[in-house]
């Protein structure tokens, strides 16, 4: 059976979600403000999620309805899960006739314009509001962000069913997608099936802190829409490419609008695993041109996977784009995974030790998507064509030791000499 | 005028040259031994140059036409540009007997198996055979390999213009392109010209130190012969991907086979202009997704330079291959351009200060190179195409700061909203 027919099995089967029909990833972006008559009415944004990320977002969201005000109402809700937070006396905010007794953290972030507790010492926007109800916080939203923990995706989903207007479009920012034996689930598809609207994905080599502190990066966006969605009414600007990108680009922060959603979705979690890889690499101590070709191994893996389970998944979206190869090369620069898996091989100590010291009962996110990936391919008998992510697997659970990456690695190889 | 239409006026007027008929980069390799009728001669490997690259790849091909009896006379010959060299008496093979005196290169090198000058520590597989006559080496060689500095290939190939037999083909190792305002050169081509033979090249992320020790990596080697050549006599095996995978690919040094020359030979100079850019943001602290971002757009600008100046080029030949992507990924972790850059914005001084004190009088490649490439792509009004390689050329001549990066690739971005 082919690939194809595998993938569409499965798809038939209810496993393995795609995202939505096939289509060119250099179409053009159409102008937001040009196809219809002008409209009367602006987009609402909504942001779920006041993490660190979420709240790095947010302040993009609303420098971005200020900077466009004929396409979006200036506030920016954004649901805080409401808690308890004393301000540190040594904040700079910190003021003793306010601050003496824990405040509700929603009414801090409103009262300081800023996320005191997720992302401290970043001035928000005052056009940022902070909202501990859900249902007020998407009320009359037709534009809505999710950045939550992916954990509390489906029961957030279930809150707001029937409480979001019906010609809302979602992305979500939300790293990674959800691997187990049985299929691939894209966060994107849950929040869109449980909702009934369409959400994209947005990822990219982003980190939150830096994000906010407004250094340059670059994040990819996919957008795919099917034509069945309940039509979003005349009067609002036409939601596509174009509307999200003035909703998220900033000149620090360069958008890049594609089509393939779980391509943009995959990169974010099998980066993971080769950046383990690259790691092990690395701590055997054979320089970079051997990370280097680990790195590049690992996108090619990462695409064949993509296109092997995902008909909507194109090439170019992990050799070309920030969510593919430059989220692969900031996690094998810096990442916990690559720091961990480069420990352990120095240190000759399992990984697990190391993340225990090192992440302070944190866990790794590679060492177990390197499990689930695996326990995927094997239910489809695919092991074998992904050696880097099946070699990194065995390491970890000492079937295999690094030395034989290379031999791993070259008797896949199908035009090998061996 | 489309960009294809100036490849080809260029290349008509004689300044562009191409590597040969366009090929898909995919198609079967056909192993050597089963075209024909089991081949009663085998081919004899000469490598012209004998420095730290040169040496270790005279390893390797020593090693494979050990490896495999049946394709290659086992004695692989090594041009040595002759010298007088004294043994240090701490050499681990000093004898006070015969090394008191300084020897001639190549008698120590055959001598000691080891090339005591340029790689010294490695020690050269018996069938290596130093011969200081440039027409000794060559003579009767069907397969010839060229990895000398790039200033003396012109010289070397009208000495054995005319001392070669007829059906040879050749591989160049010599890194980069030669850029100048009327064109771009590959050294393969100047090579194939000279001595009325096919030349294809080599390129990859490869250190020759980290090669010779046997430390994993990969490299690209592009081979596309067109239909004209003196054929091959049917007594030797063919000459295809499959024989030259045979005769460079090793356990620890991986070959990638493809077709596009123009292409593995532009990867090693363009990655050097951006490897200046992201060791520019680095100098800014900006982090290592800004520096991921740098990378990507790098990607993409090599490719177009590559697409737009060569018909034969091939997109993936940039985004998947280890002279493409790879190489581009070790020279902006740990390469001296990289380097360079990063300290000169930390310190607030001009590249060609550091430059000085850093490298001992060598000159970084990519500050000429970007200059070149800027010369090349101005007289073809193409500067704005290509917005990060201007960008680092203006900042190195000082019309522009790292600062205006993200500014500078947004305006160029034609999907911005700026």
């Amino acid at each position: 059976m082919s690939s194809r027919a595998v993938a569409r099995l499965a798809r038939v089967a209810g496993h393995i979600t795609a995202s939505g029909p096939s289509a060119s990833s250099s179409a053009p972006v159409s102008t937001a403000t040009t196809r219809r008559m002008a409209p009367t009415r602006k987009h609402k944004v909504a942001i779920i999620g006041s993490g660190n990320w979420g709240s790095a977002i947010a302040k993009i969201l609303a420098e971005n309805t200020t900077a466009h005000p004929h396409l979006f109402e200036s506030e920016v809700r954004m649901w805080v899960f409401e808690e308890d937070y004393q301000l540190p006396s040594s904040h700079k905010k910190y003021d003793a006739s306010k601050h003496s007794q824990p405040k509700k953290l929603s009414s801090l972030i409103n009262e300081l314009n800023e996320n005191v507790k997720y992302l401290p010492n970043i001035a928000l926007p005052p056009n940022v509001v902070a909202d501990p109800s859900i249902l007020s916080a998407v009320k009359d939203a037709s534009l809505l962000i999710f950045n939550v923990p992916h954990q509390f995706v489906s029961k957030i989903c279930d809150q707001i069913h029937g409480h979001i207007v019906p010609y809302a479009r979602a992305i979500s920012c939300i790293k990674g997608v959800d691997v187990s034996p049985e299929g691939i689930s894209l966060f994107s598809d849950v929040i869109g099936r449980k909702l009934g609207i369409y959400c994209g994905a947005l990822s990219g080599a982003n980190i939150a802190n830096e994000v906010a502190e407004e250094k340059f990066c670059e994040t990819t966006i996919a957008y795919d829409p099917p034509g069945t969605l309940t039509p979003c009414p005349e009067e609002f600007p036409v939601i596509d490419h174009s509307l999200w990108k003035h909703l998220f680009h900033r000149p620090y922060f360069h958008v890049s609008m594609i089509h393939d959603v779980a391509g943009t979705s995959l990169g974010g979690a099998l980066k993971n695993v080769i950046a383990i890889g690259a790691g092990f690499v690395d701590g055997m101590g054979w320089g970079d041109n051997a990370k280097a070709a680990i790195m590049r191994v690992g996108i090619l893996e990462m695409r064949k996977f993509g296109l092997m389970f995902f008909d909507s998944c194109k090439s170019e979206t992990f050799t070309e784009e920030s969510c593919g190869v430059a989220d692969l090369i900031t996690s094998c620069a810096g990442g916990r995974n690559h720091k961990c898996a480069k420990l352990s091989v120095e240190q000759g100590r399992p990984i697990e030790e190391i993340e225990a010291e090192v992440l302070n009962g944190q866990k790794l996110q590679g060492t177990l998507t390197a499990l689930e990936v695996n326990e995927f391919l094997r239910a489809r008998g695919k092991e074998n064509e992904f050696p880097l992510m099946t070699a990194v697997h065995k390491i970890l659970i000492r079937e295999a030791s690094v030395e034989d990456i290379p031999r791993l690695l070259a008797d896949a190889d199908h035009t090998s000499t061996a």
